[in-house]
């Protein structure tokens, strides 16, 4: 494996998508380097098709270890069909979201446990890690404001707030775990230092891109 | 959980079905035990609706992993709906598949390893065991001889024939490991003697359900 594989974390309303659309326009301007922007479930129609059935708000009696195994399962095809062959081609692959999600939504959200979460999902990703994760740190007040309250919620975000807050504990729990891989963006800041932050993250990282 | 929980296990065209559908019968006709009968993904909204990504004909693309991976959400899905229910509600539940099938059909037909699917399923089903297991014994060329030729396959219908061989060999592997919770009916023989092996199993287990 030759490319570089980088992730976005952090609850939604940290301002990640915000941040990932700069990183795109000063990374195309400044490097020649294949850039591949995915997400999770990505283009693949399997994962889109996963991923309907975890969200739709109709299903309140999913088990909490049925959707954590929907997710793996979503992953393992976004991985198969679009982050690893990016990766063998020698290109630069960012996903928003990947395996802490689980960790922080599944195994702290849902109170399920990082380590069984974490275990379970080697049968999907067969251990293939960030080179580097971009945690985007926002309270968890902050980031639930962010997000527009007039369009309809899916199974997740109905979550409560002490919900939201586990995830937070989870995420910052993650962070203390790997220091080496995880780098943490103060994501309470105003949208162009979070902008600010993110490229000093992949230029200390990655300096031969830039 | 004071109930108990059989399952039924063996390739399609094994017979399997109609030794249920007679051993139900004898059953009402013997017993005032409350029966449950039920089939993986059973009635369960959800685990229907992974099967159907599963089976899908349209999804050549689907890894193994994402395939054992959905089959393992669906099972926890009808484990927590309706196995489990049943159970501690004191009744004997009967299912139609449980893990054997993955870990003979992914671990051993799609060659991801016994060890590797069951540990995986252990988050699904967090170890909870049949108390009795019949495996309708049946060699692959007269199992699958005996599939409707007419109608249209199914994705795992449509493999090879290697991939049959390698799921009756992990069945025979898996009876030689549990042979205390597996009991082998011969399914090459008449539909008679198939249902009164079958019969004669479950009264051997459960002399006092009759």
């Amino acid at each position: 494996m030759t490319g570089r594989f980088i992730t976005l974390e952090g609850p939604d309303g940290s301002g990640k998508s915000t941040a990932l659309k700069q990183l795109i326009k000063i990374f195309n301007q400044q490097t020649q380097d294949n850039l591949v922007l995915t997400r999770e479930p990505g283009g693949s129609t399997i994962a889109e098709a996963i991923r309907e059935i975890i969200l739709n708000p109709d299903y309140p009696e999913m088990d909490d270890r049925t959707e954590a195994l929907l997710y793996a399962a979503s992953r393992r095809q976004h991985l198969v069909e679009t982050v690893l062959p990016s990766l063998k081609a020698d290109k630069t692959v960012i996903s928003d979201r990947y395996l802490d999600s689980s960790l922080a939504y599944q195994g702290g959200g849902r109170e399920l446990g990082i380590e069984n979460v974490a275990e379970m999902n080697q049968f999907a990703t067969e251990n293939l890690m960030p080179d580097l994760t971009l945690y985007f740190d926002v309270n968890p007040e902050i980031g639930l404001s962010r997000i527009d309250q007039n369009r309809e919620k899916d199974r997740l975000e109905q979550q409560k707030e002490s919900f939201h807050e586990r995830v937070y504990e989870t995420y910052q729990e993650l962070y203390r775990r790997y220091p080496k891989r995880i780098v943490k963006i103060n994501a309470n800041q105003s949208k162009q230092r979070v902008v600010d932050d993110t490229i000093k993250a992949m230029k200390d990282k990655f300096p031969e891109l830039f």
